[in-house]
């Protein structure tokens, strides 16, 4: 039983990293050039703070997920895990949040704000950031999985 | 030792409460009207989908707290009420993740995209997002420590 749940933690790692590493390259790849009014206008992901937030949360999980893998046995550092797993997911939610928002604003505009969409005029640039979004928000359910497991099946209660 | 720490867990989730009601009524009470070439343009926060998201994220966690203030003893349900607290902590954590994102735009405009900055037009309107941000971020900090605190002082490992 404990060797299972071992196998499927390393397997959800392993598919966290996975999931990182292809929001971060998706991501990073997303740049897309274009005209308007005889103007070259280049959309890429450095263009936007939330964007390049979310590159660094991402990279920053893989960076932890591989540093778990290779260096310590889990259940020798079992709480101490649970908490930096538990940051992660932060970090991972805050920063998918914060860039769905601005590709929300970037698909759909605000006219309220005068803000109009881009994804018309950069269409690839829009599918990539969508596809890094994707990948960052399975990502993140990832280590929600990885938290609430062993919240559930630890065998003794926890106090609060 | 057990009662400090139910009183200190009480105190923090009073201060959630605090936190997040003053972050919907200030986020909710964020209108302002201006003139810009002879038309009305009304800032307020349900333009945009992530400063509603936000509110409705708030409102949630005051809910959740309140809830658990008046109907559960949180030592005979510590593990579930760890659990939603996790949850809870993450949805605050999106939620202004995605609010300062767009609150961001609307300070610092995005040259790149062509969206201007309007928070010269509606100082006011800015000046409650950005108080409303303040309080949604300390709402999800003291998440965090409420978090925190069972997994640091449990008495029983965790095992993963």
């Amino acid at each position: 039983m404990a060797k299972t749940k071992r196998l499927l933690t390393l397997f959800l790692r392993f598919l966290a990293i996975g999931a990182t590493i292809a929001a971060v390259i998706v991501m990073v790849t997303s740049h897309e050039s274009t005209e308007v009014f005889n103007l070259t206008f280049t959309a890429k992901y450095s263009n936007d703070p939330a964007f390049k937030y979310f590159v660094v949360a991402e990279a920053i999980a893989c960076g932890y997920s591989l540093i778990l893998l290779f260096t310590c046995s889990q259940t020798s550092l079992g709480r101490l895990v649970l908490i930096l797993d538990v940051v992660i997911a932060m970090l991972l939610t805050s920063s998918v949040s914060a860039a769905l928002a601005i590709a929300h604003v970037g698909k759909k505009g605000n006219t309220h704000a005068g803000w109009l969409p881009i994804c018309g005029q950069v269409p690839k640039f829009c599918d990539h950031v969508t596809g890094a979004l994707v990948a960052g928000f399975a990502a993140a359910i990832i280590y929600l999985i990885l938290i609430f497991c062993p919240l559930y099946s630890a065998q003794n209660p926890l106090y609060l």
